[in-house]
């Protein structure tokens, strides 16, 4: 499967300034691509035990990482460490953990991590990464391989029942789905947010809406973005709808409508949310934290909002109607 | 009827910044508070075509002015002046008029007519004043008397079939209900929106919508806030919840619920709005602007949403089901 997001980056990066006067919004493009593999080709073979992901909750690309490794059953294999919501400059720190460290690498900032794998690393300290314990050094934060190898190169590792997130006969249609929801939805957001012209932001919400009303369409017919089970397709999706009217309608000014005023879109997300793997994984207040507090550009005041009312997540959708299983002939993963 | 707002100023006013750290906002509280009356015991006697309502369509304080004056039909005795949406830490500016300059006090600046009653003004330059055209100054900027003195002192030239905003029978209870949303909810959700702190922001939002919860149970049986006809407390009411969605559920985090969300005061809203004298006053562009870019310390990329999507206002309320008629005995005003 090609690597739709490849030639992006994201701002789970810790930097400074996230609007720049004038310009339209562009991801940096450059990560650690070193791939954990079943043959090993890269130097990090899959192995339980070794790796720890460190992914966290605020962050939506981090949030995949989060949810694929809970539906294929992972947790044995793979450790999670999460840094908390805010960051500064430097990077993502281990704040909420004892004595502000993480548990099992011992460092207090993730930038440890990164310099141990190069002393010169020049550029954001990301999130999700993962970090081999046994050097203490980031193998990977390349965020889109991340999940992708979850699924293909630890198939050793997933539990009894653990779905196919990439069914071989729909990864064509995946890919294109991936490809669009990545440019046009999951950095479209963040492309609105981060505008640095009326222009730019003027353009970045048509784009926003068009794909937004692309998927209301698409999932007014069907319960799952690609097929009849839920998919890596649907993992990306989720982790932008379910920070949409919390963060991105009002900080990132994507206000045309909130997402609960799109019944399709609500009913797939609120059908999502309610599937073991998906809800369990978000922290709201988390991430309201995250943007509110790190994004002074945009936010100065700091103060986080308190709304929006998030009652309605665990109301029925009735999507069941529309046919589909979530799991295909798997089974749903244990309560966290 | 007592003035129920009279110790409160508002952020009509031109000034540098709007959040003080640390702090709860409170208005400034004076204003200059000279009376154009019947018997002209300040100095200014009620008189055709010698006063002219400085008011710009962006602000809801001044908004109330144009709604009532239209309402009440005072078009030919009272002229109108729009400053533009923006203006800077000085005054208000007639930036949209041509060459710039009010077409009749031939000023840029409203800072001018201020300086003209006095050229010490320590203030700040609000909007809605009511400026003397013989002599170019500022008569009153007191926006709470103003709507009052239009229904009480200008009744000699009033339309036919203008309403009675302030009916004897009924003042006490519009005095009651003015208080309370002029605290709770006019000013609401300014203290939402320049709350200096975490804390106070917090309150701040608790105490908007207990008010709010208390008005849409109020008027689900009930069409107007007031009596069977609409009264100055639904003028006052309807200012604020114009701008809910548009402006202050993101810009001033008040953002439990859009007011889309609140049937009784959704359909209320919509109601006025489709009533002449209301909606018709209302330049949701402008509005938009207005806090926008004028609010850099919220706002600082001066970025204005093309969202929320208006077109629900012009949709069918239903609420003719409770009852009462929005002009009493009386008519609608003509179409401007």
């Amino acid at each position: 499967m090609t690597n739709t997001e490849q030639s992006d980056t994201s701002t789970h990066s810790t930097k400074g300034s996230y609007v720049t006067d004038g310009k339209e919004f562009t991801r940096d493009t450059q990560y650690i691509e070193t791939r954990i593999t079943r043959d090993g080709a890269d130097g990090y073979p899959v192995e339980a035990g070794r790796y720890r992901l460190i992914a966290a909750r605020a962050c939506p690309w981090a949030n995949r990482s989060i949810i694929v490794r809970r539906l294929l059953g992972l947790e044995d294999a793979i450790s999670l460490g999460t840094p908390g919501p805010t960051h500064d400059k430097r990077s993502w720190t281990f704040d909420l953990d004892p004595d502000g460290r993480d548990p099992v690498l011992g460092i207090e900032r993730l930038q440890e991590a990164f310099f141990k794998r190069d002393p010169d690393y020049p550029r954001g300290i990301t999130v999700p990464a993962i970090v081999d314990t046994t050097t203490g050094a980031v193998v990977t934060n390349n965020f889109p391989q991340i999940t992708l190898d979850f699924s293909t190169e630890w198939k050793d590792f997933h539990r009894d029942g653990a779905p196919d997130l990439l069914p071989e006969h729909l990864r064509e249609e995946i890919d294109t789905v991936n490809k669009r929801v990545f440019t046009e939805v999951n950095n479209g957001v963040y492309r609105c947010g981060f505008a640095g012209s009326q222009e730019a932001y003027d353009a970045a919400y048509d784009r926003l809406f068009t794909a937004l009303d692309w998927l209301e369409e698409r999932l007014t017919t069907q319960r799952y973005l690609v097929g009849e089970t839920i998919t890596e397709a649907d993992v990306r999706l989720f982790t932008t709808l379910v920070r949409f009217d919390p963060v991105y309608h009002g900080h990132f000014k994507c206000n045309r409508n909130k997402l609960t005023e799109m019944p399709a879109l609500w009913g797939y997300a609120r059908d999502l949310f309610q599937t073991p793997g998906f809800g369990d994984t978000v922290d709201f207040e988390q991430i309201k934290q995250h943007y509110y507090i790190v994004h002074e550009d945009i936010n100065p005041t700091g103060i986080v909002p308190k709304g929006p009312d998030l009652s309605g997540w665990t109301t029925e959708h009735g999507r069941e109607a529309l046919g589909g299983k979530p799991f295909g002939d798997g089974t749903p993963p244990e309560a966290p």
